[in-house]
């Protein structure tokens, strides 16, 4: 018999690989070591649980570990600290409260996660200060602001969870600022969907500080303020949010090797360098499908994607785990802001490309139809091949419109294919042209 | 000096040439003959005109005769019919109220349009029965409403214009129901999301009257009711909305060829069989993009974009008209419908695929997040090249998802590229597997 599937971490990429494995080849064992007590949980929620939408934590967790247990029969073990790795031996070392054991594998999956970065600041252990990445932190900065009431928050870091915090804080109450070293919010997305989301946030009351580097943090029994250069800023509750670094330890003490990125490096079913040893999720690179080369994109989509394909390739069907276009969205207050594919030109020079942008402003319906908005559009593509590199947006409806762009930059599509696209129209839900069709038009002006 | 650019008919397809011949070439003369009065009109809003959201029905026109002639330098004649072309001597005759001429041009595009096709229903010139295809009948309909008062409404016909128009009547508290001679209301649609619009206009109180055939309408001084084979219904204003014929006559008579569909056919540049002679929108074909045969397409964007291609192209820079996928969106009450593609079987396996097709239902948010709603996607693939060939969805929000699958199906994409697509995720925007993928995942399981 096939030695056990073992997977380390469950959460998305992990518990995908198990399901998929189990459900393809029933009399294999999968094994799931998770660390914690949470397995399969949304992290992507965690804010509208703090924000007061989600009613409880439970609700994020997709799939429960009992059902694991005794729905899908997969051996799931929380409370399990996976702490070496011996390849040679085809064995993982488990630690839990009581015991520590050897466990033989036939695959591996390395599941590990990321972690939030923590600077050394001043300060950061003070009562109040709080990074937002697992359900406990969740739960932890919940409890803080129902138990403590505090007026004033900081947020350290304008992504993401910077600005979705922002919004759920403001939300539950609490006077929001938020501290960001760059000269933008939502780097990623590029200076004019951040510049629209900026104004946004301050019309919604948070005092935004760019290009602030904060020092550290100060008070007695808890956080009181947010120490700057020469300034000093209220704040009962700090969350730091300011990136997330791939917890790749266990894999490197085991000789396996990273990427460029600093991620675990996988070709593209999924394995590292390892004989039968699969990395995905949030510890792992994917290949960028506009560059080709690896990426490191901390998303759900990417891990759940590539732990079913691991899930299906330890079962006896190799598949492909998928790349990534590094395509996002986020939620702030009352806009939604997209992007896909490579839109930074530095990073799309070191790519090879030259490349051209355009930035428009579009409304959403035609003028005469209730409720039209406007939807800020930048397209990037490549000079030479003009083929569509990227896009972002912002607007308060419509930056799922995003998707449109993403299919087209995963399938290497030029700007006049884009511009040619016949997409939907109907007054209720779209102008003739649809706002991304309007920028191909103008992006294909300025290639000619 | 080159001969004029001339142009039959001031919609969609003969504004958006005149206006982008004279745009590229300020020199040369860009005549436009339209018969009525109205041009530039956004046809597809008169349904909300009628409903009562657009104020005006000058709202609808995009930009006025006078925006035209002055502002874009296109001479715009309204009030002028081209009554024959002359492709010999190159001229067309021009009738209007109080002349008759021969103009002469040297590049030609033909934008007659379409018109309601009106069956030889008995009663159909009662007062009280209309279609609604111009303006100046979205004008005479909503006049009857507000000077009648009708309490019934007979719509024959369930495709765009009947679903539009049981809103817009509904709305205005009328009492509706539907005739349709097919099983299924929506045709292009298919049946599954059809099965989902019917059940909700059931909802909104429409009565549904599927495989049935009107026979003609009776009244005495204006319609009181539609007349079936062995029934009566009370009808105190009837809509008549069967579909379009392009208008083909003028160009037949001066020798330009029909294509399969009974539209004019065109080249990739919207050529016709005679020296520059050019037709588009509602009265000429288009290439699909998933079967590349010709077909007619009656929809906006199709028209716009090929009369600015050819606008380009007379203006003296070759441009493609673009195909079409057929994408179509429609209101219903809360619900969105969606379609693109080729998903009508027997059409699939004449264009010479073996069609496999699911139907599922997802939500369009994670379960925990408020407001989510089920999106029915049905989606169609190829059995043994495993493309995608179409799809067609329906739900309270997310129809314009349909444009990812439109990218796809233009930039023929597999079942599992598309199942790969990193599609945009956040709670508030979508599920980690975007409907969309989940179909293409259930799909891709049918195809192994």
């Amino acid at each position: 018999m096939t030695d056990p599937f073992v997977v380390i971490g469950g959460d998305a990429a992990g518990m995908s690989a198990a399901s998929k494995a189990k459900r393809e080849d029933p009399d294999r064992d999968v094994l799931v070591f998770e660390k914690g007590k949470w397995v399969s949980y949304a992290a992507c929620g965690m804010p509208y649980y703090i924000k007061g939408e989600v009613d409880e934590l439970d609700n994020l967790v997709a799939v429960t570990p009992e059902e694991f247990r005794e729905q899908r029969d997969v051996d799931l073990r929380t409370g399990h600290e996976v702490v070496a790795i011996d390849p040679d031996a085809k064995t993982v070392t488990v630690e839990a409260d009581d015991e520590r054991f050897e466990q033989s594998y036939g695959d591996l999956l390395i599941g590990t996660g990321a972690r939030a970065i923590e600077p050394p600041f001043d300060g950061i252990d003070l009562e109040g200060v709080f990074t937002l990445r697992s359900m406990d932190e969740a739960e932890a900065i919940e409890d803080y602001v129902d138990t403590n009431g505090p007026a004033t928050a900081a947020i350290v870091g304008g992504g993401y969870v910077g600005v979705e915090m922002a919004e759920a804080l403001t939300e539950r109450g609490v006077e929001v600022s938020i501290f960001e070293m760059l000269p933008q919010t939502l780097q990623p997305f590029g200076e004019e969907t951040a510049a629209v989301v900026e104004d946004h946030l301050r019309e919604q009351g948070v005092d935004l500080h760019l290009e602030t580097a904060v020092q550290g943090f100060a008070g007695r029994d808890h956080v009181e303020s947010v120490e700057l250069e020469d300034d000093s800023v209220s704040a009962d509750l700090v969350i730091v949010g300011v990136g997330v670094a791939p917890n790749v330890e266990l894999a490197e003490e085991a000789g396996i090797k990273l990427g460029p990125t600093g991620a675990i490096a996988t070709d593209e079913y999924g394995r590292t360098n390892l004989e039968d040893v699969y990395a995905a999720g949030d510890c792992a690179e994917a290949t960028n499908v506009v560059t080709g080369e690896p990426d490191h994109v901390p998303l759900a989509l990417t891990a759940n994607r590539a732990g079913r394909a691991i899930g299906t390739t330890v079962a006896g069907e190799p598949t492909k785990t998928g790349g990534t276009a590094g395509t996002a969205i986020v939620k702030a207050f009352e806009l939604g802001a997209a992007r896909t594919g490579v839109i930074d030109s530095e990073r799309a020079r070191e790519a090879g490309f030259d490349p051209v942008s355009v930035t428009i402003d579009a409304e959403t319906r035609p003028h005469y139809y209730p409720g039209a908005t406007e939807l800020t559009v930048t397209l990037v593509a490549d000079r030479e091949s003009e083929r569509v590199l990227g896009a972002s947006l912002v607007g308060r409806e419509g930056a799922k419109r995003i998707d449109t762009v993403a299919t087209a930059v995963d399938a290497g599509l030029t700007v006049e294919e884009l511009q040619n696209l016949d997409l939907a129209y109907a007054p209720p839900f779209s102008p003739v042209w649809d706002p991304i069709l309007t920028a191909a038009k103008v992006l294909q002006g300025k290639l000619e």
